[in-house]
């Protein structure tokens, strides 16, 4: 199940943003849903989580938040463009101010020498202000481990945008 | 983490949706994405999950997957029809041909003595198939393992969509 240091941190971060009167999205590739799910792991979270896409394929990525077709043709889904657009597009289809956006290689398949498993892009947008990007490479830690330092790092970045 | 059972049953499950080439969407309220979580532990997953909403808030369920407002109104979130709705709707929302919806009162507060803490309710639907309806009530176990039998009712569910 979840770990105990993990809901600690959603914990205090929901409450950081209920304080704000914030509203959080997730749009999620890689990660699939976790970090909804950790989030809503917590009593209360639905004053803070507004909704959340699990973007698998690449259609969903376009047609759920609008991520341009070009742009996966073209950088690729994995990549910092995608990340971006996906965390734009969440906040634009949706009531939420802040929104993360997660894409990456979580293997153990699907590798490439340019894109290696561990490569994870975040886009992390808000409203009225810049979109953050954080690129990662974890390593071959395994699909669980992998999946869950994106969590992390997803968490993190939201808890740059309340502070 | 993931319990090692619950790994088990979801590969399975990827396996015999796979073989017939049936595509899962999915529709979480009260599990937050766990389902979606869950399945795409599995590598291959992308094969098969086509996509998942998050719809949290009743505006979600409504604006994402087009659960009519008023059966919200009228039955409230925690329904069989808003239950159905959720399962068809995500079903037209995406290009999956089995999904699965799941509204509930995970708790421990929002609890009234019609809708205690512990219903559930789902719904599965399917192209070319009625939609089948499950109402559990698991009673009060506590927010984290109500979810997790939620998780074990939709994998079911989904189970006996592919038999």
């Amino acid at each position: 199940m979840t770990p105990p240091e993990m809901e600690n941190r959603a914990t205090a971060l929901l409450a950081a943003y209920k304080e704000k009167g914030l509203k959080i999205a997730t749009a999620e590739s890689c990660t699939g849903g976790l970090v909804a799910a950790l989030l809503t792991e917590i009593s209360g979270s639905s004053a803070v989580v507004e909704r959340g896409f699990v973007t698998y394929s690449n259609e969903a990525k376009t047609e759920l938040i609008g991520v341009p077709v070009d742009l996966i043709a073209a950088h690729g889904a994995v990549s910092e463009p995608v990340a971006r657009a996906m965390a734009e597009g969440a906040l634009v289809h949706s009531r939420a101010d802040v929104a993360v956006g997660i894409t990456g290689v979580a293997g153990p398949t699907g590798g490439t020498a340019t894109k290696p498993v561990g490569l994870v892009h975040f886009g992390l947008a808000r409203k009225g202000a810049a979109t953050i990007h954080l690129e990662r490479r974890y390593g071959d830690l395994g699909r669980a481990n992998i999946r869950w330092r994106a969590v992390e790092d997803a968490l993190s970045l939201l808890e740059l945008a309340v502070r």
